[in-house]
This record gives C-alpha cells, structure tokens and sequence, in this order.
C-alpha cells in the first residue's frame, strides 16, 4: 500500500534561486497521473533548531523580533538555524547561549518535524534545556531582539490564544503541556 | 520594547522564481546591523489547510502520500491548499471530501500556525470535523494517496514516536489530546 517511490518521473532539473539560506530547485517531468508538470522544492541549508529553556520555577524564556516574510512582530521559543552535519545538540547550545546567554547542563530532544513538506525539505528540532545557569549573550548582527522571561502557563496561554503562532514554538510548547499533564516533566 | 517597524531597510527587489503555488522575491538594503544585506522570502500563494476527521468511535483518518521535497513517503492528517481570499472552512470542506470522501456537520478551527516563518509567510490552519458522513473521494491527478482510518490514540502514538512528522499533522494531533486531557472534547 505504501508508495515508497516517487508517483513523479522528472526529466530535468534547475536551480533559479540561491543564497546563504535557501537554494530553490525546479523539477519537470510527468506527474502522478501521466501528465507534464512542474515541481519547485525549497532546500534549507540549515536545520530549524528550537530550545524550550525552562528553570525550576517552570518559567521558560520566549525571543521576540521582527519577522521580515510576515511582516509582523512574533514571540517565539528560542531559535536558531543549525548546519547540516553539525549535531544539531550543539547547534542549540550556541544558539540558546548566544539568544539569551543561558548555559543548560541537561538536555532532551522533545520535537522532531518536518516544517512545510509540500515545498521544502526543512527539519525543525526542539530541545527541552534544563539546570540552567546564566552567561553572557551574543546576538547575531542579522538580529535585533527582545527576551522575556515568563510562567510557562502563560506561555501555554499564548499558545491557546493564538498570540503564538510560530509552528515550532506551538508544537513545542504544546509537547511540554503534554509531559506535564502525562506525568513525564 | 516591541519593535514592529522591520528593522531592515530594503532599498530592491527582485522575483527570481514564481510558479502556481508559490513566489520568491529576494531584496536587498541594510539590515538591523547597518550592513548590506540579503533576504530571499518564499511566498505562498495558498493557505496550507488541514483537517482531523474524528468519528463517534474517536477514530481519525490519515493520508499517506509520497512527499517529493523529502524524498519520502508520509502520513498524515488530510492536507490542501486553500486560496487566499476564500473561506478556508470552505477549503477545508472541499479538501476532505476530495481527499476521503467524508463530509462533516460539525467544524471548528483548533490550531493557526505560521509555518516557517524565517523564510516564508506561510499559514496553516487546521481544523477538528466531526458529526461524519461517508461520500465519495475524487482526488486530484497530482495525488496518489492512500487512506487509513485508525484509533485516535494510534495516531497520537506515531507523533510521540516520530511515525508522523508533518509539522501541521503533529500540531493538530497534540492540541487534539490536549482538548481531550483538558476536558475540552
């Protein structure tokens, strides 16, 4: 029943698109049901990476900045991109440090998705970072951010209400909610 | 503190790609450093729409289709593009039907999510149909899908285990057991 294989055979290929991010290819050839037609895919260079931080008081850190696609300011999870053959753990280490200057000694995958798989091949992960300490951040110069410390509940709020709505933060903050009604945090 | 003005300063733009489903435009100006620099956007140009279908017996269905950006093959919740400037209930209905053949009584939306929101302006919504009724399927050429009908617990399973990955399926299947955990359905 499953169809392991590619239903499309392409016969070409190109690349219009590239930059330090994306590299966006298109693909043409005949389609599912026999017919021609095109396929654009979004290659991500980095992987979505995301980091619940959250002390012994059960408040988490959310970043907040201004998302250039939207248009609009959004309140989000720690986040971060990470290279391709860098394990992704270290990735939110740096990330997590560099956004909020917090230090973690324990660590826990808690998300692992595909972000938008009709056109991109974009992986999300998100950690669950626990025993934290505090260091020093060190923003990247493409970022300009504000950082709120708050009750993981009214993170989870936000989440309900809509006033959340990047999709790694939502799935992570739900995955937390979960553990904690389901007795594993 | 929140900055809603976009800290860049676009000065041009260009379309390098644009095909029926989505649109990259890459501008160029000075970003919040005060330094040259880039950013390519995907738009889309159809809301990403999804739909739990859940029976009195607290059975959902899933679809199974070979996603080509990830080269794999997934299940999912019933997924389609919904246009922008139409009632994406209204998408939502006729997605399931296509999809599965089921036309519900009862709709409401449970999750709102910007997919990748550092690269695209990507939305998805998802919503809970219940009150079922069984018609015919008619999908579309490009699809070749397969159809399961499973406990929703089994689906809530494969999310904890990584079986589904689809970023808007694994929102919808947590915020499903939520509402239930939290005595909301």
């Amino acid at each position: 029943m499953e169809l392991q294989q590619n239903p499309w055979r392409f016969e070409t290929a190109s690349i219009p698109y590239e930059n330090p991010w994306i590299r966006v290819t298109e693909h043409r050839g005949i389609n599912p049901a026999g017919n021609p037609g095109i396929y654009g895919i979004v290659h991500f260079k980095n992987l979505a990476i995301g980091m619940v931080a959250m002390d012994a008081d059960q408040h988490i850190w959310l970043v907040g900045q201004y998302r250039v696609p939207l248009e609009a300011w959004s309140w989000e999870i720690p986040e971060g991109g990470g290279p391709h053959g860098v394990d992704p753990l270290e990735s939110a280490k740096r990330e997590l440090q560099e956004e909020t200057g917090l230090i973690a000694r324990e660590w826990r995958q808690i998300v692992q998705v595909h972000m938008s798989n009709s056109v991109s091949d974009e992986v999300g992960i998100v950690y669950l970072a626990q025993g934290l300490e505090q260091g020093t951040a060190d923003p990247e110069e493409t970022e300009q951010l504000a950082i709120r410390r708050i009750p993981f509940m009214e993170a989870y709020q936000m989440v309900r209400e809509g006033a959340i709505t990047d999709s790694l933060s939502v799935a992570a903050i739900q995955k937390i909610r979960l553990m904690m009604l389901e007795g594993e945090l």
